[in-house]
C-alpha cells in the first residue's frame, strides 16, 4: 500500500510526542559525559592518541592494576586507508553541512479551545512567536504530526508536501497551528508559526511562510530533475519519526514514476530512490551530489500504517516544484487545481 | 518470517493491479510538463544555466514583479565536487544502462473462462502475442502477481524464480498465463506470452521462453559466485511492487547462507545483501560492479505478508543457476528433483 | 515504536531456531555443488575464464549439441571499470575481514530442569563448554533469542547490550544460559558459555566473559565517538535473524540522539545510521572506515514486534562504552546505576 510519509497521529508508528522531539534534538553527548570531554579538551594538544585514552582511564587508579581492562587500542589500520575514501566521506559530510540549514522541521498541533481565545487566529505571529517563546508545549496542546520542508527564498517561503499540512488546511475549528523550526546561520535552532500561503493537492505541494528576516534564512540551491539518470547518488534530509536533520543516502532507482496525489489523481514524473524515507521525511528535499535540490520526498511504498521505508521511495521532481511554487506564492493555488 | 519476494495476490502489500502497472512505466515527466521541456530544448545551447531558468519563468510576466519569488539559484558548489565522485556515479549509471535491457518484467494473470475458449491453451503464442497486442488488459483478467527475470540467451530463454510462476506451473484450469515485458535494443518495451520450459522448485528456479528473434534480445553477462567477497558492491534490478527496472544498490552482506526453497528443502550457498529487495524483485538479477550476474534475487527476511525489504535479503548464487538452467532447458526438470 | 534489536522469541519475526541457525553458518556452497568445485580446482591454472566455463559444461555432451543453451559469456565490461572503484570495494572487504573476527554471536537459551541437575549452575564452564561440545542442541533446550557482541580484551571480556542478556540477568530458575560463538585466528568457529560480569541497564550495556586463552581472541580496535560527523561512512557487523557475521553499510545519519534505555531512562548521545540494523544485530559493533568501533548497535525505530530495520537505527556511542565497561568489569555494575 502507498503510505504518505507524513503525519498521522493515529498510525501505529505514531509520530513522537512533544516530549520525544525535544529530547531528540542534536544535544551533544557531552552532557552525559562531562568529565571525559572536559578532560580530553585539557590534554588535546601534543599528546598522541594512545596516551590520551590511557590518561583518560588512568584517572581511576583501580584500572591500572589490571591491564586486561583495556581493549586493544593500537593505532587502527587508518593509515592504510588512502585519501580517496576520505574524500568521498568528506563530500557527503560537506553536502550535509551546506544543505541542512535550509531544511526545516514542521510540527502540526492543536491548541486548546481556551488558549485560542487568548491568542486570536487573526494574529498568529504574536510576540511569543517572534521571540521563539511559544507556549504550545503546554499539556493542553496535542501534536498531530511532524513533517519536513525547506526554505525556498529569503522572504521566508517554505516548501513542503500538501499532506504535511492537510489537517491545518482543512481545519474548521481555528484551533490548528503549525510551527516551523529553522536554523540560523550560526546553527542555532529557532521556531516560528507557519502561515499557509498556497496549496496544490494535485501535486502534493504547499507553501508556508515564516516571518523571519532574510539574513537568518538559507534558501536551498534549486537543481533540475530533467537530466537525472538512474544510478546517480542522492541524499535525503528530513525528520523521520521526529529525528531532526537526519541524512540518508542512496541512488536514483527509477524515473518517470507515477504516484497517487492526496486528491486521488496521479503525480507523474516522480523520482524513485532507495535512500531511506520514513514517516516524517515528507516535504524534505532530495539532493544530488552537487548539493542541489532535485525533488521533494513524499511517499514510500510500505505496509499501511507503518510509514516505514521499504527501499521503494518517491520524490516529487523539482521541475514540477519550480513550475508550481511561484503560482502558489502569487495566487494561493495552482493552475492544476483551477482548471 | 521469510517472504518470497513475489506474487501473492492476497498479501496486504498486494502487487499493483493492471491499471497501476500501466501507469508506473517509465513515461517521462514531459507529458505533464510539455511547455517546460519544449522551451528548454529550444534554449539549450549557448545560454548559461541561470539565464535558462530565468527565461523559463520569465514567460509569466507577474513573476518578474516580485524578486522574492525566485529561490537562490546561484551556481551550486558543483565545481568543488571533483571528478572522482562523478566517476563513481557514472559507473553505477553505466551498469544500469548496460544491464537493464536484459531484465524482464513478468506478470502472472488469469484469463476469463470464455476467453480461454477463444485462445486454446495448446497455442499460447497466438497472433496477438506475436504482435504484442494481447488483450489480457480487459476487465475480466485477474492479475495474480508480478515478478522479474532476465534474458539468458538469444533463443529467448528467460530465467526467473520458480515461485514467480508457481501458480502457472500448478494450474489445472488452463486459464493462467504469464506475460513477459522486454526491451528491444532501442529501449522500446514489448511483451510476449512466456512458455514454461523447465522447473526446479528445489532451487527455486524456472526457465521460460519467449518467441522473439535473437537480435531483439540482450542476454545477460553471466558472472561467477565462487569468488565473491563479503563487502563487495552489488546491484539489483527488478520490478518491486511493479515499478519496472528499479535499481537498488548495496553490498554483499554474507555468503554461504541457507534459505528455504518452495518445496521445503534448503537452498545452500545463497548470497545475502543489504540492497533493497522487495516484493516483485523476485527472479531479477543481482549484479556485480563489472555488470555480471552473480545471483537471482529471491527472498527477504521480513514480516509475513509484507514482502518488504528488511536489509537482510537473499539471492540464489549464479553458479547454481549455471549448473541448473541447461538441464532445465534440455530436460524440463532438474537433476535435484529427479533423484 | 522503538524496538530493541534483540531477542524475543515471541515476536512475529522470531529469531531462528537452533536448527535454523546451525544451517545459516558460513558453509560454502561446495557441499551442494561438489562436482563443479572439484572440476574447477583441477583446471584453475592456465586456462582462460571462458574456456573454464565451457569445460565445466562440456562434461555433459548433450549441451554441446545446442549452442543456444549457453548464455552470453563474453568477457564482461570489467576492463572499463578502473582501479578506483575496485579500491573502494577492496576497502570495505578489508574492513570486514579485519574486524569480523572480533564479533561474536550470542545465543540465549533455557535448558531443561533435569539437565540443570547434571550440570550445576555453580560451574558453568564445564568440560563440555571447554571442548566446545556443549549439548544444548538437544530437543529439550529452548532458544530464547539471539544477539551480537564483540571481544573487548584478551582476557575474554565480551561487550553486548544489556537487553540481549536481560532474561539471563533476571533469571530466578537457574535454567537460563548464554552461549557465545567466536572465531579463532584461523577463522574456525567455536563456542563457550558466557558468564555475566557486569550490567548497566541505564546505558543498555553488559559485559560477559568467556574462558578462552588470549591468543584465540581478537579484541576490537576501539575508536571515538567524539569527532564523528554526519555523513561519514559506517559499517555494522552482527547476526540479524541469526545470520552470523552479516555486514551492512550506510552513513552516520545523525548525532546526539536520545533513545530509551531498558530501565526507561534516556540514553543520550546515540549515533543514528541508515545502515540496516535488524533483530539480532543488537550488541554488535558499529565501525568507521578505519575499522574502529564507534558504537554498539542497539535499536531501530520500527513497527512494534518486527525488529525490522526502517533505516532509522541507533547505536550507543563508544565513548559511553569506554567510560562504562571498565567499571562493569571491576564492580559488576555501573556508577549510573549506583547513584
Amino acid at each position: 500500500m502507498f503510505f504518505a510519509v507524513s503525519p498521522s497521529s493515529s498510525s501505529p508508528a505514531r509520530p513522537p510526542t512533544d516530549a520525544e522531539f525535544s529530547s531528540s534534538s542534536s544535544s551533544s553527548s557531552s552532557s552525559s559525559l562531562p568529565s571525559i570531554c572536559e578532560f580530553k579538551s585539557r590534554i588535546r594538544a601534543g599528546i598522541p592518541h594512545n596516551s590520551r585514552r590511557r590518561l583518560l582511564l588512568a584517572s581511576s587508579a583501580s584500572f591500572l592494576l589490571n591491564p586486561s581492562l583495556f581493549p586493544s587500542i593500537l593505532p587502527a589500520k587508518a593509515e592504510e586507508i588512502d585519501d580517496e575514501l576520505q574524500q568521498d566521506e568528506d563530500r557527503t559530510v560537506r553536502i550535509f553541512r551546506e544543505t541542512s540549514p535550509s531544511v526545516v522541521f514542521i510540527k502540526d498541533f492543536r491548541i486548546a479551545a481556551d488558549k485560542n481565545k487568548a491568542r486570536p487566529v487573526n494574529n498568529p505571529n504574536s510576540l511569543a512567536a517572534e521571540t521563539g517563546e511559544e507556549d504550545e508545549d503546554d499539556a493542553d496542546v496535542q501534536v498531530l504530526g511532524v513533517g519536513s520542508g525547506f526554505v525556498w527564498d529569503s522572504s521566508g517561503h517554505v516548501v513542503t508536501n500538501y499532506h504535511v499540512i492537510e489537517k491545518l488546511a482543512m481545519d474548521q475549528s481555528g484551533l490548528l497551528r503549525c510551527k516551523i523550526f529553522l536554523q540560523d546561520p550560526s546553527g542555532k535552532t529557532f521556531s516560528r508559526e507557519g502561515k499557509l500561503i498556497g496549496l496544490d493537492p494535485a501535486h502534493d505541494l504547499a507553501v508556508l511562510k515564516v516571518d523571519v528576516s532574510g539574513e537568518k534564512l538559507r534558501p536551498v540551491n534549486v537543481g533540475s530533475s530533467r537530466d537525472l539518470r538512474v544510478g546517480q547518488s542522492c541524499y535525503a534530509i528530513g525528520n523521520p519519526y521526529g529525528y531532526d536533520h537526519t541524512l540518508t543516502t542512496g541512488i536514483v532507482s527509477g524515473l518517470g514514476r507515477e504516484i497517487p496525489s492526496p486528491n486521488g489523481g496521479p503525480i507523474r514524473g516522480a523520482i524513485q530512490t532507495d535512500a531511506a524515507i520514513n514517516s516524517g521525511n515528507s516535504g524534505g528535499p532530495l539532493i544530488d551530489s552537487h548539493g542541489r535540490v532535485i525533488g521533494v520526498n513524499t511517499a514510500t511504498f510500505t505496509r499501511r500504517g507503518t510509514g516505514m521505508s521499504s527501499g521503494v521511495n518517491f520524490a516529487i521532481p523539482i521541475d514540477l516544484v519550480v513550475q508550481t511554487v511561484p503560482y502558489l506564492i502569487v495566487n494561493g493555488t495552482a493552475t492544476s487545481n483551477r482548471f
